[in-house]
């Protein structure tokens, strides 16, 4: 990989911008529309989902689209606020004590810049592959149980009552407290939009394209579905008055496009966020590279991880200067943009310039807003987050990844999010240093007649009673090392004939400094009861480490090319191998 | 393993001690002796290091003896004070605000209890694989800091002056402001104490063999120069009345066997002492099998790894309520127990006999004892301990086990040993998921007139233009899936000609669940693009797994038993192969 700087590797607009042209602008103009669409609702509902007022939405859009347009690798991917990511915002805010929006703001924007500054760190340093440490079922797991905690609390808008909590629990409890509160005709809004925007994404589309519509407008149209309850709903609200019968309306949102300020680098606050802005920078990475890869390959377009980073990490930046909050790449808002044709990064500016009209002209209609009409809109969105099918199918393939699955939903939902996400990487790391600290290790003879060797307890073979064979299945490192010595230790002990053991190393693909402190300990231990310690078929960069150290240059017995040769060997040698 | 509960695996004295006889009585007897001879001073020098009374390191070895002669395997580890871990209580103890020495013994019983109960929890739930997670170029480095901080902290009573300090800086600091306080009979006390101890090691041990002396003998004797020059320094003092002249002296040491007491429960303190006891615990195992099983292998004997920590566990707890610290198995002092003959672990209950009877009648002598004595004592065994080659070895071997080498090192001498060890920890597992996210992968093709494949970029080989054969080193896991999914994705992007992709599976010795999701995405991607995925190679336990997943049913290609087979099968099928 190419460690240099280079300005067309940093800033990869200079790459495609120079081949810009009509065609793509018009591809572009029109992703942007339609991601404009879905966006502008989402963006203040996930606004709420964080605990921040609407507008902080519009604004993290805005600049997270404008910046990932310059420093992206994706073709399609929108950085803007995603469920998710605003759940662990809110989670982290919520540790604070916090008097008032105004203040949350603030530590928002700084949780904003933490994050973004971490992920470019990473960037610059080339650190991408710590995104490697969370396993795909354990951010499943993560996903769903976060899901459900976001659909427990928006409850709360759809009763029109006041909820808080971090954890299903809390919020359960919170919920029985004041459900008796819950204001009729909310609940009946909030119902009817679910069901209007749910029968947009299906009975719609499919009425649309029975009556011959194009594929691709008939999604379109049925994708507006919140814009179009949004616009219901607050004419409603607006013609009834509905603000009168107890329903909760989105209230005054500023006009205009926010005044640029640095956010605050206060000690303590900085201390407090620091942990969560981690985790959030890793999750949203995460989340962000798994749609921008699965899109790319679908057209044999590549993205870089490592500048993918800097990507992510200039938007949050961005964000922090513009009374936002933490971003990343959204699932299905990438997609849309990615079937709506968009077809360079400039897709995702144009949405920025449409969410930027909207914050100059019409937030004064977003008054008029129902709160439980962005909740309906909320709900169906993390809906369709939630997937159980990662339980039963890590039961069935293996009990140590559903171990990881269920430790993670279960303090996720229990506990909150940081702690969940925190003991599911550490219990995938802790269950994979199991798994391979007791490697498969395998006692062979030969297949009569052959050159190939088989385990004794799978296959008749021959073997000598003064001669071992071990075959080891997996690389050595540091966690296994003890278990082969226990295990070495154990064969010669139980046989006292023994002369010669023969390790057959195929599918060793790594000797750390452990496990040759581990070889030259079990050589020196076996050279004290006179058997010889060979080696066979070691992998070629495993010798050239092997070569130059003292185990190699003491080692009583010899190397061999091939296990077999080794054998042959032997029997030729000074101590006749006796068949067992 | 044998997973059940069985009385003699549980107390494998019932094995051991039907078979006993007079002539291991007489072997281990002999060698209770010597071992004594070296461990009362070492007893009471570690007390030092721990900074707890004298005493205390007299019970500790006491009642560790006696308990781990009733449940360990090993028939000569000498498990009692060591240096290491008693510096590690000094440090553990040294976060408490204590007031005097009857609070610090209490607290050292508390973490002597929570270390045994860990370590006893460890061993009935059978973690002993726990201790895997330490590598030895870690541990190697961690005991050379330990060493270097102990030495330091033993230079105030060289020297008759009193410091503080839990690592390199703060005790050179505390040096330097009171080194002007010195006292010259102290210093010149101790370093003939060292040159004597050093002498009998060395010049002496020489000396009786050339004089004919049996070798045994004169090991034994040369062993014994700790104890010869205590009763030197201790006679010196008392005749010349040097408590007059400022050397410090070891004062009174209560006569008689310690009462039994409950350690001290309160919760405030166990929250404070508990991350201390686990890491206590688990350097304590770690230092103790090593050396258990290598004394094992020597004479073709056996140690089992779960009861050991039931062993080292009960030893801690019967330690806890006999007023010590934490213990475990000592290097050099087990080595000369297996030296003397110790055939069996009733050794260490005779050591532990001899060791009451010095604590009933002859702790009034103790009192004109030296302290710079003691300080000597420890000097010379911390030196032993002293090993920078493990530097060399992995700058060597691997930069990567030199990374996590150097950072144990570097931090436990300038922060502490607590940290060290923890960071170290922490940098061994994360070096090997590093190593293990970019696994080795080799584009093949076959070596012209014969069944084997050969990396292209190394050999010269047949390929074709519309077939990409990938070979994979290592086994799929969540840290290095997105590195195989974005290497094969720009492989696709690269070749537009592609129509089949083979993956061989020789060296993948496990797929964990993120892999298989990962593997499912690229075949759903292939396919989008017209490209069959097939499999080959695949070992028998993992083709065991892919069998049942819906990965294995929608797989577009097929799964072979040989790659060669898969290429001949491809040259048949409908979509020729070109020769690239």
């Amino acid at each position: 990989m190419n460690k240099g700087f280079s300005p067309r590797r940093f800033l990869p607009i200079i790459a495609w911008g120079s081949h810009y042209g009509k065609g793509k602008f018009a591809d572009d103009v029109i992703a942007a529309i339609i991601v404009a669409i879905m966006l502008i609702p989402q963006a203040l509902a996930y606004a709420l989902v964080a605990g921040l007022p609407p507008e902080t939405g519009l604004y993290a859009s805005m600049f997270g689209l404008t910046v990932y347009a310059l420093f992206g690798t994706s073709n399609t991917l929108s950085v803007a606020p995603v469920a998710v990511i605003s759940l662990m915002t809110a989670a982290a805010l919520g540790k604070l004590s916090l008097d008032g929006s105004e203040q949350a703001v603030a530590a928002a924007m700084t949780l904003a810049f933490l994050s973004g500054g971490f992920l470019l760190l990473l960037g610059l340093l080339r650190l991408g592959f710590m995104a490697n440490f969370l396993s795909h079922p354990v951010i499943s797991a993560f996903i769903t149980a976060s899901a459900i905690i976001i659909g427990l609390s928006q409850l709360q808008h759809m009763l029109g009552i006041s909820t808080s909590g971090q954890n299903v629990i809390e919020l359960l409890m919170s919920l029985s407290q004041s459900v008796s509160d819950a204001n009729g005709i909310t609940l009946g809004l909030g119902t009817g939009a679910i069901l209007l925007i749910v029968w947009c994404k299906t009975g719609l589309r499919r009425g649309l394209l029975a009556l011959g519509m194009n594929a691709r407008i008939a999604t379109t149209v049925s994708r507006s579905g919140p814009l179009l309850v949004a616009i219901i709903m607050a004419s409603l609200a607006f013609l009834l008055r509905l603000d009168q019968q107890g329903v909760q309306l989105l209230g005054d949102v500023p006009k205009g496009l926010p005044a640029l300020a640095a956010p605050d680098f206060s000690l303590d606050l900085v201390n407090s966020l620091l942990g969560s802005a981690v985790l959030i920078s890793i999750i949203g990475f995460v989340e962000s590279i798994s749609v921008a890869q699965t899109l790319a390959a679908r057209r044999r377009e590549r993205i870089d991880l490592d500048q993918e980073l800097v990507g992510l990490g200039a938007s949050n930046i961005a964000v922090s200067f513009g009374g936002g909050f933490p971003i990343t790449g959204g699932f299905s808002r990438s997609v849309v943009n990615f079937e709506a044709g968009a077809a360079t990064p400039a897709a995702g500016l144009f949405t920025a310039i449409l969410i930027a009209v909207v914050t100059l002209f019409f937030t004064p209609v977003l008054y008029w807003l129902p709160k439980v009409c962005l909740a309906a809109i909320i709900l169906v969105a993390v809906y369709s987050l939630i997937d159980f099918s990662v339980f039963r199918k890590s039961w069935q393939y293996s009990r140590a990844d559903f171990t990881a699955v269920f430790i993670t939903l279960f303090l996720t939902l229990v506990i909150g999010v940081e702690i969940g996400i925190a003991a599911g990487v550490l219990a995938s790391i802790l269950i994979h240093l199991y798994k391979t600290s007791q490697p498969h290790v395998a006692v062979i003879g030969r297949v009569a007649g052959t050159e190939h060797f088989r385990n004794v307890s799978r296959h008749t073979v021959e073997t000598y009673a003064n001669l071992l064979s071990i075959r080891i299945d997996e690389s050595l490192y540091f966690a296994n090392t003890r278990y082969l010595e226990e295990l070495i230790f154990k064969l010669v002990a139980d046989n006292q004939k023994l002369k010669h053991v023969i390790l057959m190393c195929t599918a060793v693909n790594e000797v750390d400094m452990s496990a040759l402190e581990t070889l030259e300990k079990i050589s020196e231990a076996l050279k004290e009861l006179h058997i010889d310690l060979h080696l066979s078929e070691v992998k070629g960069p495993i010798m050239d480490k092997l070569a130059g150290t003292e185990f190699f240059r003491e080692l009583s017995g010899n190397n061999y090319l091939s296990h077999n040769q080794a054998v042959e060997d032997l029997k030729q040698g000074k101590v006749h191998l006796t068949s067992s």
